[in-house]
């Protein structure tokens, strides 16, 4: 029944020069995304995206529709989408296309309740089409009308169960029936790169999450320590890893043991300091992973005053055993808003299964909530050859998935 | 018809040794924040506040029964809030008050449906107390039904439209009939102050209200360009300092004019560097106000991607500009949330009013979307007493309101 789907962005989002680019980008990503599901072109015409079948004369398959129903929720910079039908710039064809295309349509409808409401809504920006938007409207009513009993149909222009849109251009006429939300946001990629830390907890795939949602491609880094955490510490992470890699093309996740580092912190530094100490090397790492991949910036699920770990001053300490941007895009979360993203995006699931992070191994009884910057450098300068154990840790990384290329 | 009001608080949020200090925190703030508009006690116990007037026999006024429902729902820390009767433990007093108290709020329903629903939600702490909860339940809604004609009243248990709470205790009993949301989060001080650069746009502000509601104390900061601003612009700005402080305590705005060191960049360094100069003379003139007044880190209303002196490049860029922690609750934020929070907030309004703000002054035509670190460190050696400046612009600022004692 539709051999196109129209993509909705706002044009809003994209101020003057940087249009083209994010027009490029979002074509881009949904083609990588779309590819082995569906056959089709992508191509921007106008203020929209429209995914055509290949073959003008052929329609997608309901597969094929139903992926694309899957994949486009998924694709950052896109607003709404709606599968359609081109057909010629024709009222004849039009109002055969409606003919066809509304009693399916109306049908599931009407197994749900006794009468439905309808609209039209018709735009031209061919003006030489012969009738102008509001004549196709009232066309376009008497055929959906006329094919079905009149007591179960009523009009309604404000909120009509079915809004029937055709769109009529130089080139083709499109009609659709139902409009699907997409996420809004910016095509990931428009804003480059970054390196998000992910802790297999609630909040840091969820950080990960609207970091691509604001245009960064995302790669990944976890801790674990092995062997005082199980391998199912890990296996949750690149769980994580693939829920969230649906919406951007493949990150890839540096895996590092943390081990060696924490013997030593546990050996020479004071219990309550650990956690602090842990969070820095972690940083540390991650910025030189980060260096070495050309992420611009590190990504953090951190939340203002949730754990010991980040209290202001614990905050700013960590922070500064790097010299490299850190976003935070949760500082300003209640846990409540997290939870809540965290199951819209499906990796709460994931992220509730109990396995130990690196973060619980040799856990101070009470850490302490306000280390100073110059105690945790003071206790670091304790660990013999701190820097080279950091460098080791990093290039050790496992990466995964191993055979990505790049 | 009240004499107290019932504060509930998510214990959940609280942990450990910090439970003692989140309700001292919160009941510091509530008093606060009631001073002068409702005379009352504020006290804790078992797990809830209490407001209780003065007196157990005088009820509270409807002038100050409208200022607990303006005042507690800017009240971080609170989840909800009902006006309640305090009365002996006594059967013979709670059936008095249900009756007393229910038909007014009935009546207000009858006003706008034919029929209403209702249910009674008994809690007894106090176990010596002769009914079990099931049995208040039953009793009292035999009271309420009593005064009322049966057909326009039925029980629903689950989605009543009036639910008549009455919580039993060793030294009185409380009921209640309606509850109020509160914001939630963590109660402003908790953790902690920070410097919150004001801009007079739409994000700003809202990254002052989040970082309020994880417990964060704000100041704010703002920089105009007089004379190239007009005072509006410096006007508005205060307008919005006064919407945020009505969340906590008051927070002192600090007003300082850029516009020395905007005539300095403006004649010696690159026009497409300008914004990025701007903003890192922003954040050090933040922060050296941020040491002088005891804030642990500044604030920005920062997303990533939105204008040009936010891309990666340029936020890295400005973010090493300074030595201390820079939250951006809005980093992973689209414009629509921000301003549907700036909306609830009602800051919205204020946001837009067009006035001129300091970036805009001798705005580069075209900016550059990458300056890279050495590059701005370069153009700012070009300024002969860029230090210095700096100093006498943060040692100059304005102090809004004046009189503040710290």
């Amino acid at each position: 029944m539709y051999n196109a789907v129209i993509c909705r962005y706002h044009e809003i989002a994209i101020k003057g020069n940087n249009r083209r680019e994010f027009e490029k980008q979002l074509m881009g990503n949904m083609r990588h995304q779309l590819r082995g599901q569906v056959d089709c072109k992508v191509r921007q015409v106008r203020g929209r995206i429209w995914i055509e079948h290949p073959d003008r004369n052929a329609f997608f398959s309901e597969t094929e529709l139903a992926a694309v129903r899957e994949i486009l929720p998924r694709v950052f910079g896109l607003e709404s989408f709606s599968p359609a039908r081109l057909v010629p710039p024709d009222m004849d064809a039009i109002r055969d296309a409606v003919a066809q295309m509304a009693p399916p349509v109306f049908a599931t409808w009407f197994t749900r309740q006794q009468a439905v409401s309808f609209r039209i809504r018709a735009r031209r920006s061919n003006k030489e089409f012969p009738l102008c938007s509001k004549e196709i409207e009232i066309d376009l009513a008497a055929v959906v009308a006329r094919g079905i009993e009149n007591d179960r149909l009523t009009v309604d222009l404000d909120h009509a169960d079915i809004t029937i849109g055709c769109e009529v251009r130089h080139e083709f006429a499109a009609i659709f029936l139902e409009t699907f939300r997409a996420p809004g946001g910016l095509p990931v990629g428009c804003n480059g790169r970054v390196l998000g830390l992910l802790s297999g907890g609630i909040d840091s795939p969820v950080a990960a999450y609207l970091a691509m949602k604001r245009g960064c491609f995302v790669d990944f880094i976890t801790f674990h320590s092995a062997p005082y955490t199980p391998p199912e510490s890990v296996d949750k992470v690149k769980r994580l890893a693939e829920k969230l890699n649906a919406y951007q093309t493949a990150g890839t996740l540096y895996i590092c043991n943390l081990a060696p580092l924490q013997k030593q912190i546990r050996d020479l530094c004071a219990e309550r300091n650990r956690t602090v100490l842990y969070r820095r090397a972690m940083l540390r790492i991650a910025e030189k992973t980060a260096r070495k991949h050309h992420c611009g910036a590190l990504l953090t699920g951190e939340a203002v005053g949730q754990v010991a770990s980040q209290t202001l001053p614990n905050m700013d300490t960590i922070n500064a055993a790097v010299d490299m941007l850190v976003l935070r895009p949760l500082c300003g979360a209640d846990k409540a808003d997290s939870i809540r993203i965290a199951e819209t995006i499906e990796t709460y699931p994931v992220s509730i299964i109990h396995a130990p992070d690196s973060c619980t191994v040799f856990a101070p009884a009470s850490p302490a909530t306000a280390v100073p910057r110059h105690i945790a450098e003071a206790e670091e300068a304790k660990i013999p050859d701190y820097e080279t154990l950091l460098d080791t840790i990093a290039e050790n990384a496992e990466v995964f998935p191993a055979a990505t290329p790049r």
